[in-house]
């Protein structure tokens, strides 16, 4: 028997919401067909490249009175990518609809990712088994694993798989590459006549699959908020002990939507928004000087501490920087399997990197600290490209800030101390219980995934949408995935990929950041928190982000 | 107008429990004294340093059908030390208990620490400000200091402004230190005839301020459950994830409390205790080979990945690391005004150092990475020491750890993968709402303060006892602060001290541990607490730690 904390066996009861439309159960519904619909962008090539689900209209449901009966139906599922909180009720909401539709119907769970369905590794669900994973964090219940289901073999392979298990629809749990992959299976599917239907649900914590039809992905408020927790927690000392600069590195690669979010709902001194940085065309030099000016401001009030929240991906986003690491994975390429370079010592590899880069990449390369020379050099991933994630950017802004505050000491333009503490935080959101939010937005989706399947619709995204109203007035149903894509280029080839949804610096989430910033990086507006509730007043245990609620609040304003 | 988080705004709402004899208030209250007391050692020498103070009676206190009248009081309170949740609600229930007493009674606070009152820096307490810091984490209400309120002239300078507040007791809230102080200022105002009595309350995160009569130190609850979640969350990602080994660093520099509750909590594969290191002598090597045996054992059953948990203060506590440290200690105090070595390359301080240190020193030196050598000669506290907790000891973990598993492999004894990832916990627990049971014992702490102060005691320490019941059957009352004092060398002299508490081998907790330590090891018993819950069910928002659990059931148990 395994052993439970407290807050995991009361999550076990906990019965999530659903919309209103499919309280009543699968087989009381009625499809709501809207009009046709075109990509994002590029539609004559998308349409080539989907010829079967090209086009299809988005579906609502609406409950009905009448109730018909389900003939047997297997389906699989898939969890892809990154944890994100609330995967385990996206499959339990898959499996109790499934199971309301016709009590002899199976769902199987593909083990490890998308490896499972090509490999062929897979457990069949119990009621057992889902209940004890009901409102709980961390893809573990079926593993999840990052290979990319995209090549004629590898569809091959899962239709075999399929076919032995009798499987007639997949579901596949991820985030916007993810889903990409499962509107190519879907086409593929049908372009074979396997009848075999694909339907993705949006997962990721980064915020970056939305758009007109996704409100937002599911995870996002849960890691959010627990970022956030731990601003706050970071904040309250900062100004109790007052004498740390605490700067915070939020998990978040390409999109700054987390970092945002986490700023919004914590108040600190400085926020640094990678999109903002690419679109100003930033320098490290720049970013520095803006930092800087404001610690050395809060000084002269005499406050030598304060918060700084920093995008992971940040350093990238920096043109110089983002050169200078490009122009350093082509030499990279070379070096690695040169002995005299892999036996030389650091200093000797500075010199040898700094002779090979272009004359401005060597002089921003020669600028850097030796910890992120290093780091730069160091744990290559296996396409030989410096692994952005491991450079530890929040510890390179606190040693050039330093040695710029130590010039403008010396300058008499800085009188203060500066102590610095970081923190990177990503691994300690991703896998949290779900908030009441997210555990009722997953078993939504994946109920309504269900739903879908069950009118034989495919390549198709379970959309659950109205997040801010209660969940009773969510309104449920499904978007075409070739909805939401356009062409770009992946490894110099013109891919049909959905539109990554970055931070919108004309948008209303942005737009409250920069309408406060100055104001709290001098003032201390640090707003706490606190661990996410699942318990208790509404107020707190059923709030929403700050990201979700501006941007509907724009959406209603605009209809 | 400050702009206030939900749970901010319901936990301002939330009513502390008070144990059932302060229920009826101060005025209503019976004193019961016990025997006299006794310091845990050293008993002539104390005696005599605390001529006035020493061999007080332990004292309870008893509710009473009759009410009386108290003369108006001034009171003034301190937060000294490191930030613990719940300090906020030791002033609270110190302010509300002195308004019950007589609503003329005055409550000062100092500001930023002991300097405050040396300083004359403080504010008079309202009932408005109060009430905006109840139940929140932090000690952001006044401000906290590090300053040791220990000589004569600071004495003298605290009498002073005591004086001109018609101030006629002091509450200070801290540490093992700041109590230690206390107790001197308690003397030193009664040996003096100032009339002003002097109350302790037992604050410290790292739970080592506790003995027979102090069952808990505040914050430690609270703290450690923050902790927890943190480390769950980060066992469920790597469980999904199966790629990483995470390696957490947890607060707490001499004593393991923290890091001991929080794997009890969390149940991970690997947890060292700094006194077991110490306490079995065991050098860096086999810490390593410890480390390193389970990891492959794991691999072996194609686990990849795991959870070690590292005490802060682990470095210390190996021996050969603490000689070096202390002969670094030595020879950098001549070596940092030398300018050759000022300006020399990391290399070149290396060598340096090196020849320096003694045989066996200069050994283990050079076999630390070069981030962890940097780091030992970098950042020097103010007398010259190496800042322990700037060492990145989760980090030299892992360097040593990969290196040995690469010998392994050579040596074909290892045939897993091994990546990591490093954290350290510890600024975002200490300021986190406090859980109800902090909240509850600090109110109570307070409260009973001022009962303490009522009844013209000085010299001792706030205590509330049975704590593993329900908040109503609390025993409150106070115990001499001489009693849990022994001497101590301290900068080469003997002082008197109150005892810090170390992790007892020989004790309930420990035991916990290392009776299931194999278990843990090489299954996935994680343990997933979640975040600290305020509401809902009581199994959930009233548990208090493992630590708390286990010693009482002891102590009950032998009586």
């Amino acid at each position: 028997m395994t052993k439970l904390s407290p807050l995991q066996i009361e999550r076990l009861k906990y019965q999530p919401k659903l919309p209103s439309s499919l309280q009543n159960g699968v087989n009381s519904l009625e499809l709501v067909e809207g009009s046709a619909t075109q990509s994002v962008r590029d539609q004559e090539q998308i349409q080539e490249l989907f010829a079967n689900t090209y086009g299809k209209p988005t579906v609502t449901f609406k409950s009905t009175s009448t109730s018909s009966t389900s003939d047997v139906k297997n389906v699989g599922v898939i969890l892809s990518g990154g944890q994100a909180p609330g995967g385990h009720n996206v499959i339990a909401g898959l499996y109790d609809a499934l199971k309301n539709a016709n009590s002899a119907n199976k769902l199987y769970g593909f083990l490890g990712g998308p490896s499972g369905i090509i490999e062929g590794k897979y457990i069949e669900f119990t009621d057992e088994y889902i209940d004890s994973y009901r409102n709980t964090g961390g893809f573990d219940i079926i593993g999840s694993g990052r290979t990319k289901l995209e090549t004629e073999e590898q569809f091959k392979s899962s239709l075999e798989v399929c076919r032995k298990l009798n499987i007639s629809a997949v579901v596949i749990i991820g985030g916007d590459d993810s889903n990409t992959n499962a509107a190519l299976l879907a086409e593929w599917f049908v372009k074979n006549n396997t009848g075999i239907q694909v339907i993705g649900c949006p997962k990721t914590i980064d915020g970056d699959l939305k758009n007109e039809q996704i409100e937002i992905s599911f995870g996002f408020d849960t890691a959010t908020k627990t970022y956030a927790e731990l601003i706050g927690n970071i904040e309250r000392d900062a100004n109790s002990a007052k004498k740390y600069w605490h700067f915070v590195k939020i998990m978040g690669r390409s999109a700054s939507h987390v970092a945002l979010e986490a700023a919004l709902q914590t108040q600190p001194n400085i926020t640094l928004i990678s999109e903002e940085v690419e679109a100003k065309k930033m320098s490290l030099s720049s970013i520095i000087d803006y930092m800087s000016d404001i610690i050395a401001r809060r000084a002269e009030n005499g406050k030598n501490f304060g918060i700084a929240v920093i995008p992971e991906g940040l350093i990238e986003f920096i043109p110089e920087m983002g050169s200078m690491i490009s122009n350093l994975n082509d030499i990279m390429a070379s070096l690695e399997s040169d002995s005299s370079f892999v036996n030389a010592t650091s200093a000797e590899k500075f010199s040898i990197v700094e002779s090979k880069l272009e004359s401005e990449n060597a002089k921003v390369y020669s600028s850097l600290p030796a910890l992120i020379k290093e780091q730069l050099l160091a744990d290559r991933d296996p396409h030989g490209n410096v692994q952005v994630s491991k450079i530890e950017t929040e510890k390179l802004l606190i040693e050039m800030i330093s040695a710029k505050l130590s010039e403008m000491k010396n300058a008499g333009k800085f009188s203060g101390k500066f102590s610095s503490q970081s923190h990177f935080f990503g691994y300690e959101g991703r896998c949290a219980f779900p908030s009441n939010f997210d555990a009722d937005y997953c078993y939504s989706l994946g109920y309504n995934a269900f739903a879908l399947i069950n009118f034989g619709l495919t390549g198709y995204l379970s959309s659950v949408r109205n997040l801010t109203a209660p969940a009773s007035d969510w309104i449920a149903g499904g978007v075409p995935l070739t909805m939401m894509m356009n062409m770009e280029k992946r490894h110099g080839e013109m891919k049909p990929v959905i539109q990554k949804a970055l931070v919108r610096l004309d948008g209303p989430v942005f737009k409250q950041l920069q309408d406060n910033r100055e104001d709290w990086a001098m003032n201390d507006r640090y707003l706490f928190s606190g661990a996410i509730q699942y318990f208790g007043p509404s107020s707190v245990a059923d709030i929403t982000t700050v990201t979700l609620q501006l941007e509907r609040s724009k959406q209603l304003a605009s209809v």
